[in-house]
């Protein structure tokens, strides 16, 4: 299908920094195929009037667990043991793949209503998570979270699994794959050394939870007189391009093994707050140049997956914490936030506002408090906006929402579903 | 009017705690009527079905400058200096009473549509402040920002003008007032001796900045020898009832001196962070029994006046720097966003859902992702939500927001106003 967004306010990336420009956007089928003057050869199925609108790529949210939306506001406030073991592990015990469905497309409908149009997903049920994703008209990074610390077999089958995975979303070109060893704690050497083997052969990127907490770190030095990012570039595990979610907790020298590897690092800003984990040295890996996405981690530890919101506390925290109101700027975080995600997660056709780019577009109401006066609207996305503004929401050139309402789900039947099923596992 | 919420979910305060409950509330002209069973000489004139909405009382915003609502997004990422002389100054000085109007409109429509209900505004065109929350149907209490540092006469002015404003809105029960002497910076000792002399004769309480800023605790110490708060107490400037915004830099002695003075303490955690200032000592101030509240502070520093993103902030980033996850609970949170905010303000009949309080309520949308599943609403409004799921605010008895549609703002001519304003002020 042929889509023309009409004289849209929209923001491009021109001559080193964004601006925002009135113009016209033609998507032929899954690309955008012109920006401007609409071409004598486009013919649009459909046209949206852009005049109230804020054309913007879609966000990538870099790093979460999406059917863990199901355990949203079930387990605050508490110490990272009792939030993990007392409540949440109990409860993802019980937790069925139809469940993990649900809490999955719940996940969906709160990120394509605030604006994301790509995310990452590592842990369990890949399946239902991938067809979520996949049925909701979302663009999806997925990783089976691959745990094997002992010689019990667990770790082997989970390998199986994320291989299964794999091949059952091999056609679908919306759902993509990394391997994800879910941290150094909960995976033994030899099976990191599998893991990366295995990447390297199937040309798999890797993700991984990375120093998120103080814990991680001392123990990794007990045990391997190594930092945690040592100790896997001692592995060799840097040489297969990774995703590092958190890295809260980093020495200088990690920064640098991090920065001449290209790893690419999601920071979580809510989450690594919420469960009192600290705040990620951002302003030095931004320095060096490291490639930096945002991720908003699960609905258990945001409590939310809004990226706004998670925008807004990337670009804010750091200013505080260092008392330095200069440091990340507005733009560095929507860049975090769009492109830097998408090179994050090998998907270099996408977060780009850009003729011959995926159609993964946002249209924002400019008649929103939030966004006025129109002083600087990239500046409003990462400083005041919401994610409520998100109107109009088109992936892989298929309009996934239209006036704030959902065109995939059935958003009656998703909230029955998820209060359901969490009466029945809180029990 | 009378109007009856029937068959609602609503935060109630009982036992110790919030619980949500099922319940009917009715609302007879300002006041809240019944809570539970219909009374059976209530006749609702309007019937408002509350089976899909989650009624709490209105939020109450502490600290901010309305009419800066215009800078917003304006200047961003620049040192406290640059920042404010160099951007803001020079377009504050340009404005106009009448584009003051239309910034405080442009706040009071985002605080509503993000369920706040009462606010307190200090700093310059606080007639116009007053007209605008007025025409609005909010519920504000102002205070002009009172600076006098040399002979000039303008601080005497100033008291004239707070004093007229003080007379004109006198006859209106939504409006009320305190003396604001804008810092210890912007005011000499004889003046702040008056205008505490003022406060005590006329019975107003005073609202005050208060060590916002590390340089102003040590031109504090330098000037005077003493912390910011250890000079106003010196001063007997406590002995009246006050609200102090900011409270970042404080002294142990300084937290002992607010809390045996019963000042209250306005965290405006967003403006903090973007001018580099720091994160205020809320776990310790709380810990000691300080009332605390929150405050947006201007556009210009936030950049929105949406409490709910205050509440996210308050509830997290406390947990985060000081590495300790059990720090300032949700409940703590929502208590700061409102029965707290109405004491700070000597609002006694708001900021509680109770028989014979202020009917100011806000119905948020309970079929939206940020509240499901439903597993702790309270933890939602304070970890979860972000603004966007308040459909009804109803203040002082009167609806002024019904399905998202505002009722008392004409949103069109109010973003073509803010723009057409902004264009001419930034010129």
């Amino acid at each position: 299908m042929n889509i023309l967004i009409k004289d849209t306010l929209a923001i491009l990336y021109e001559n080193g920094g964004y601006i925002t420009k009135r113009t016209n956007i033609c998507i032929k089928d899954k690309i955008i195929y012109a920006i401007g003057d609409i071409p004598e050869d486009f013919t649009p199925d459909e046209i949206i009037d852009g005049k109230n609108y804020l054309a913007s790529t879609g966000l990538i949210n870099c790093h979460t667990h999406s059917y863990m939306s199901l355990y949203r506001n079930f387990a605050d406030d508490l110490s990272f043991d009792d939030w993990l073991f007392g409540k949440i592990d109990p409860l993802e015990n019980r937790t069925t793949p139809d469940d993990a469905y649900w809490g999955a497309v719940l996940s969906c409908a709160e990120m394509i209503k605030t604006g994301t149009t790509t995310f990452t997903d590592m842990h369990m049920f890949k399946n239902m998570t991938a067809k979520a994703a996949d049925d909701c008209g979302m663009r999806a990074v997925i990783s089976r979270g691959l745990c094997g610390e002992d010689e019990s077999g667990g770790g082997a089958r989970r390998l199986d699994e994320a291989f299964e995975e794999i091949e059952n979303f091999k056609d679908n070109d919306r759902i993509s794959f990394m391997l994800a060893p879910h941290a150094i704690y909960t995976c033994n050497t030899e099976y990191l050394k599998k893991i990366i083997g295995l990447a390297i052969g199937e040309n798999l990127p890797l993700n991984i939870h990375l120093s998120e907490t103080r814990y991680e770190v001392s123990q990794a030095l007990e045990k391997y007189n190594m930092t945690p990012t040592k100790y896997l570039d001692s592995l060799g595990f840097f040489e297969q391009k990774t995703l590092a979610a958190h890295c809260v907790h980093l020495s200088d020298e990690d920064m640098e093994i991090l920065k001449r590897n290209n790893v690419s690092v999601a920071a979580n800003p809510i989450s690594n707050l919420k469960l009192g984990n600290g705040v990620a040295p951002v302003p030095k890996l931004l320095d060096m140049g490291v490639n930096i996405c945002i991720g908003t981690d699960s609905a258990a530890s945001n409590n939310s997956l809004n990226l706004f919101r998670d925008m807004n506390f990337t670009a804010l925290i750091h200013k505080g914490v260092n008392e330095k109101a200069q440091c990340v700027s507005a733009e560095d975080v929507y860049r975090f936030a769009t492109v830097n995600g998408a090179k994050a997660l090998s998907l270099d056709d996408t977060g780009e506002l850009k003729v011959g780019k995926k159609a993964d577009i946002i249209l924002l109401d400019l008649n929103s408090p939030s966004l006025n006066p129109h002083n600087n609207l990239v500046s409003a996305l990462s400083y005041s906006a919401n994610g409520s503004e998100t109107d109009t929401v088109i992936i892989d050139g298929k309009i996934v929402m239209r006036k704030k309402e959902l065109l995939t789900i059935d958003e009656e039947k998703l909230y029955f579903n998820v209060n359901k099923i969490m009466e029945r596992l809180s029990k």
